[in-house]
C-alpha cells in the first residue's frame, strides 16, 4: 500500500480508491487552497492547504471506522467521502462561501452535480463506489455521514491539530486518540461512550480557544472582509460564479489584482485597513446583529458617502453569532444519550462567553479613520 | 554562561547562583522526587522529576524578568527562589504535603529554616543573596513573590507544559510566552496586559481539564490514598517526621516495602486496591466532604471492622474543594483590573462543573468489594 | 516590543526595524514565495513560504550576535540582512535562480539594485543602516557576513529545522541551540568552540539525509525540471527576465498556464512527466555531468527529434556535483583551527555517497516512454 | 481493547497477553529501572523507564508485523517476547550488565529460567504462549527473532526516538514509520527494501550521534564508573549476585548509600569525581583498550597506591571498542542483498571516527587529580 508522509499524523497509508483520488484535477486543486485563508497574514507558518487537511481527514477516518469495525464497502465510501469532503470549496476556503451560497444556491458541500462534471464519478464507479453515496455522506446525511460532517466529525478533528500545528497556537491540540476511541453508535447517532463529558468538553474548549486567538483574528478579519468585498466586485463586473467557485487561490490573487487593482494589491501585499469601529453586542441597537451581506454592503456605502469617500474605502463586517455546533455532541451518561449543552455546565458559559467577544468591525485605509468613525455610528445607530 | 539542556524549554542557559546551588543536596535531592507521585502508574511516560521541573520555574522566571523588565539583584533574588521553590517538599511531593503539614505545621513553601540546616543560607549569602528574602518569596509574600507563587506564577506555566510533555496528554500545552508578554504590574499586583482574558482562560481550562484527565485520575487517587495511609503507619509506627520528609522517593519506597510490607508491597508493584463506593456530592451527607484526614481514617477503620476486614484493608479518600485558584487571576479590562472570576463568564461554570466532578473514594482489595461496599454505605451514610 | 507567532522558533521578537522592514512590498512578497518550490508535491505539508524563514533567520541571527556578545550598531546590520536575505529570490526560489543569474548575470544574494530600486534603502536610511553594508553581509562578505551566509550560518540552522517541521521529514531537527552556543570568532573567521567536531558533523548530516530524502526526491527534481523549462519557454517567448525574477509563485503558476499551457497545467495539477532514463555516474560517459543547462535542452531537443515527438516532450536533468559547503565548517580543535573536512572521517565518505547517488533524468510523459529511453541512450551516449 | 498513553507512540492498543502480563511483578518492576541509568545526570528530563521503552517496543513490533503481514501465533509469541524483551536487566539496565554476566554467566536476554522462576511461565501458557519461544525471541534466535534484538530490531527504533524525546537531544529522532514500512524477510533474513540505503544510514548516524552526545557523555560515564564500582564492592561484601540482579533502581541506591557510604552518597548527589586523564587511542600503549574489568580494577589499585591514596578513590574506565552493529544491517540493492557496511561508503568513516572518539578515562576526587594523573600515567604507561 502507498504512504504519504504527513506533518501531523506522520505516514498516511494510502488505499487503491485514494490513490486514484488524489490524482485527479479536483482534489490536486486543493493544493492551491489555503486552509485558513487570510489566517496566515497574522500566523506566518499557517500556509497548509486543503489538499493535506483532505489526507488528515482521510486518515482519522480509517482510524475511526476501524475503532467502529465498520468495514467492507461501507467503510471504503466514508474514506472517498472524507477525502472529497472539501472539493467543493471555492478560492480561499471558507472566506467565499456565503458569496458563492448566495449566487449559487449551493453550499460548499452539495458535491453532487461536482462530482458528475469532473468526472470523478467515473473514478469512483470504477472502484464499485456510488457517487451519490459519497455526495450525501460529505452532505452529512445518514448515519455514517454524521462521521464526515457532524459535532463529532473526524473533519473538526483534523483541523484542530492541524491549524495548531501550523499556527503553532497550542490551544488546539486536542487528544484525537482518546476521542476516536471513544465513538460509538447508538440508535443511529454518533455518541461518546460513558465517562467522556470532559473529553466533549475538551474539543470545545480547544474550538472556543482557536476562535478567539486564530480564526476570528481582528487582522484575519479585516482581510477576509477586504477579500469578500473584493470578490463581489469581481462577479459584479461580471465573471461568472462557476468559473469563480472552480478557481484556486492562486488564481483569485491574480484576477483581484488586476480587476479590483486597490483592494487587490492591498491584500496582496498586507497593506490592510484598519479598524474604524470595533463595537460589542452591548453598543449595537437591535438588529444590526442580523443584517446580511447585502445590508452589509449598502451600510458600507452610505458610511462611505457620509465620510465623503470611494464606496470601496469602507468594509462593515457584522460575523454572525457563534453556532457553537460542538455544543450538540452527545454523550452517554448514566446510560442514557445527554447533549453535550446539557451535560456539561460549560455550554451555557461558552455561549456567554463568545456573545462577549462578538465585535463589529468597520474598516476603511487608516487615513480615513478620523472621517469613518463618526459617519459610520451614524449610519448603524451605535452608542 | 553554563547552560542545561531541558526536554522541554530546550537550552536553559544557568548564572553562577544557579550553578551553585544545583549542586547542593537539597536540589540534587529534587532529582528523586517525581513531579506527579503516583500519576505515572496510569501515564507511564510521567517519570519527570521535580529536579527538572525546578530548572523549568527558574528558566521561566528569567524570562518573566526580562519582559517586566526587572533586573539587579531583585531579578537574582527571583530566580533563586524559582530555582528553590520546591526543595521544602518531601518525599512524593504533594501526596506527603498533608502528613507533614500536620505533623509538623509547616508547610511545603515555608523553607526559612530549611536553607539554615542545610546551609543553602552559606551558598546563597556567598553571591550575596539574602536567605530571609528567598524564603519569603517561596512563600509567594510581596510584589515579587507573586511571580514564584500566585495565580500567575511561573510554577504553574511550567508544571502544565512540562506535565503534558511528559505524560502525552495535550491539554496542558499553555501558550507560556504568551502569558509571559503579558504579565505587568500594576498597584504592586501582577495582572495580565488588556485584551488577555481568554489568554487567562487558557491557562484556567488547561488546569481544569488536566485535573479531570491526569492529576485526579482516579487510578492515581486510588494509589495515592494508599500511599498516604502507609506514610502515616510509618510516622505512627515511630518514624520521625523530620527525617520523614527529608527522605526522597527511593528511600521512602524501601522503606514502606520493608516497614508497612502489604501495602508498601502492593504500591511498588503496582497491585492496587479497587474502588468500592465512587459517590458524587449528591450522594454524600452533609458534612463528608468536609471530613479531616482524622475522620477518613477513624471511617475507613471502622468500615473494615464492619466488614470484617484487617484495618488497612480499607481506604477512604475524600478529596477536598477544588480551589480553582486561577480564577483569581487578574486581567486588565477597560483600564481596570478584574479578577478573573468577574471578568469571565468561564468561571462560575467551571466551579460548578469540577463540584459536579468531585467523587468520594472507597478503596479495598479486589477480592473484599462485596463486604466493603454495603458497610461503607452504612458508616458514611450514604444513599 | 512587537512579537510574531512561528510554528519553529514560538515567539520572535521584532526590533523596530524589522517592523517596518516587515511591511514593505519586497518582503511581504516572500509571502508568496514558498521555501521548498516542488518539494510540496511529495511531501503535502511542506507549504511553508520565504517569509516565514526570514523571520526564523532573523531570530537565530539575533540569537547568534547575543552568544557572540556583538550589540549596537554592528548587530542592527546583521539582523536587518538576515531580514532579507531572500529578496533576490525569483518565483520558486532556488528554481529559478540558474535561469536568472543567466540571464541578468546576477545571483540571488546581490541585493544592492534591489535595496534602491524598491525604496527598501529608504526604509533602512530611515533607521541609520547603511545599504550597502546590509547588501554585503547579505552576499556573505566581512567578518559577520559568514553568520548570513557561509558555512556556518544562521539561514541553514533555520531551513533544515524549518523543512523537517514541515515536511514531518525527522532528518533535519539539528540542535541549533547547541551550534549557536557554539559559535566564536577566531582570526576573524567564525568557528565552533572546541569539542564540536560532532556538532559540525550533525549539521552536515542533516543536509545530507535531508538532501536524498527531500531537496533531491526524484519527483520534486521532474516537477522542478518541467517548471524550468517551461521558465525558459516563457522568456524566449518574449516575457522581460527582469518581470520575471520579481514575480511570486502565484504569478507564474498563472503566467505558465496560460503561456505555456501544456507544462503550466501539469505542474498545476501534478500531472508530472516519468523517468525515461535515471543514470548513475558509471554509466554516463566522461563530460556529461558537466553539461551546462544549454546543453541540456540542447540534448532534449535531439532525443526529442529522436524520438519522433515534440521538443517539450523530453526533459533532461542533470544535477549539479554535491557541494557539500557545510565540509568547509571550522572548528577549533587542539587549539588550532581546523576544516570540517579535515578534522572528520566523514566528510570524505559522504563526498564519495553522493557521487554514488548522483543521478542524470531524462524525463518524458509515460506514455513516450518506449521511445525516449533508447533515443536517450544514443543521444547522451550511455552505457 | 485496553490501550495506554504513551509520550513517544500516543495510544498504545494492548491485547489481552499484553495487559495480563503488564500486571506482572517482572514486568512492574521495570518501572523502577531507568532506561538510561546515569545519563540523567547530564540530561535531567531523561528519567524515562524501560517500562515504558517495554510498552514502546511492544507497540513497534505490531506495526512490524501487521506490515510484513504475519498475524496469529506467530504474531502474538513476537508481541509478548518484545514486552519482555528487557526483564532480564539488573538494576540501572546496562550499568551492571557486565558485571552480572560475569558472576552469572547469564546474559540479560537470557530470561529462560526467569520466566519460570517467576512465574511468568504460567500466564503464558494461560494465553496459549511457549514460554521457551519467547525465551528464544528475546535472544534473537530464528527469523522472527531479528525483529525483537538484531540490527534492524524494534528495540533500536524505539529507544533512539524515546531517548531524543526525554533528553531534548533530536539526533535520535529517527523516521521509523519509514524502517517499518520498509521492512522485508529474504531467505530467512530482516532486509530493508530496494531504496532503502540511505533509510540504513540514518538508522546508524542516530545511533553515532546519540552515543557521542548522550550515551557515552564524560559526565555519565564517571557516574556510571562509580556505580559499577560500588556495585563490585557490594557483590565482594557478600550480597548475592542473585538478589542483586534482581533489585530495581531504587534499591540498589539505598544499598549502596548504606553499605558502600562513601561511592553511594556521591552517586545519590551527583557529587561525582572528575577526569585526572582522558587519553585518546593514539596515547595509549597496545593491549590497553582490550583490558578486562578486573585488568581495570587492578590497575586502578595500583593508581590508587601509587598516589597514596585510599582504593576506591581512582576508577579506571575503559570502554569497549564501539561495535557498530547497526553496519551489518541487510538492505536489498539491485535484486541482491547487501550488508551495510558493504553499501554505504559511511560505515567505514564511522568507524574510523569512533575509533578517534574513543577515550580512556582515570577518574578521583577533584582534590586528588594532582597525585592521580602522574600515578595513572606511570601505570597503564601513557604517553
Amino acid at each position: 500500500m502507498n504512504a504519504i508522509k504527513d506533518s501531523v499524523h506522520d505516514w498516511i497509508p494510502l488505499d487503491p480508491v485514494a490513490t486514484a483520488l488524489l490524482d485527479t484535477p479536483p482534489v490536486q486543486r486543493l493544493r492551491h487552497i489555503k486552509q485558513l485563508s487570510t489566517v496566515r497574514l497574522v500566523y506566518p507558518s499557517a500556509s497548509h492547504t486543503r489538499f493535506e487537511h483532505a489526507l488528515g481527514v482521510y486518515h482519522l477516518a480509517r482510524e475511526a471506522l476501524t475503532h467502529l469495525d465498520i468495514d467492507g464497502e461501507r467503510a471504503r465510501h466514508v474514506r472517498a467521502a472524507a477525502l472529497l469532503h472539501d472539493v467543493g470549496h471555492g478560492p480561499y476556503g471558507h472566506q467565499t462561501e456565503d458569496i458563492i451560497s448566495r449566487r449559487t444556491g449551493r453550499d460548499h458541500d452539495e458535491i453532487g452535480a461536482l462530482l458528475r462534471e469532473t468526472d470523478l464519478d467515473t473514478v469512483l464507479e470504477a472502484h464499485d463506489l456510488d457517487p451519490g453515496r459519497i455526495a450525501d455522506l460529505v452532505a452529512g446525511e445518514g448515519e455514517l455521514g454524521q462521521l464526515v460532517s457532524g459535532e463529532l466529525d473526524v473533519d473538526r478533528m483534523d483541523y484542530l491539530v492541524r491549524d495548531a500545528h501550523h499556527t503553532g497556537v497550542p490551544y488546539g491540540t486536542i487528544d484525537h486518540g482518546r476521542l476516536l476511541r471513544a465513538l460509538r453508535y447508538r440508535d443511529g447517532s454518533l455518541v461518546l461512550a460513558p465517562g467522556n463529558v470532559q473529553t466533549a468538553e475538551s474539543l470545545l474548549l480547544a474550538r472556543a480557544l482557536m476562535d478567539g486567538t486564530v480564526y476570528r483574528h481582528h487582522v484575519s478579519r479585516i482581510a477576509g472582509a477586504m477579500l469578500e468585498r473584493a470578490c463581489e466586485r469581481l462577479l459584479d463586473d461580471g465573471l461568472d460564479v462557476e468559473t469563480f467557485a472552480r478557481m484556486a487561490d492562486h488564481d483569485l490573487l491574480v484576477e483581484l489584482r488586476e480587476r479590483v487593482p486597490d483592494l487587490g494589491s492591498r491584500i496582496e501585499r498586507r497593506n490592510l485597513y484598519k479598524r474604524a469601529v470595533w463595537a460589542g453586542l452591548e453598543d449595537v441597537p437591535d438588529g444590526i446583529a442580523e443584517m446580511t451581506r447585502k445590508d452589509e454592503r449598502r451600510a458600507a456605502r452610505e458610511i462611505a458617502e457620509e465620510a465623503g469617500l470611494d464606496r470601496d474605502s469602507v468594509v462593515v463586517d457584522i460575523p454572525s453569532r457563534p453556532a457553537l455546533k460542538e455544543s450538540r455532541t452527545r454523550v452517554i451518561v448514566d446510560e442514557g444519550v445527554e447533549r453535550l449543552e446539557t451535560a456539561s455546565e460549560l455550554v451555557g458559559a461558552l455561549r456567554r462567553a463568545r456573545r462577549a467577544q462578538w465585535r463589529l468591525g468597520v474598516y476603511c485605509p487608516e487615513a480615513a479613520i478620523d472621517e469613518v468613525e463618526p459617519a459610520a455610528k451614524v449610519v448603524l445607530g451605535l452608542a
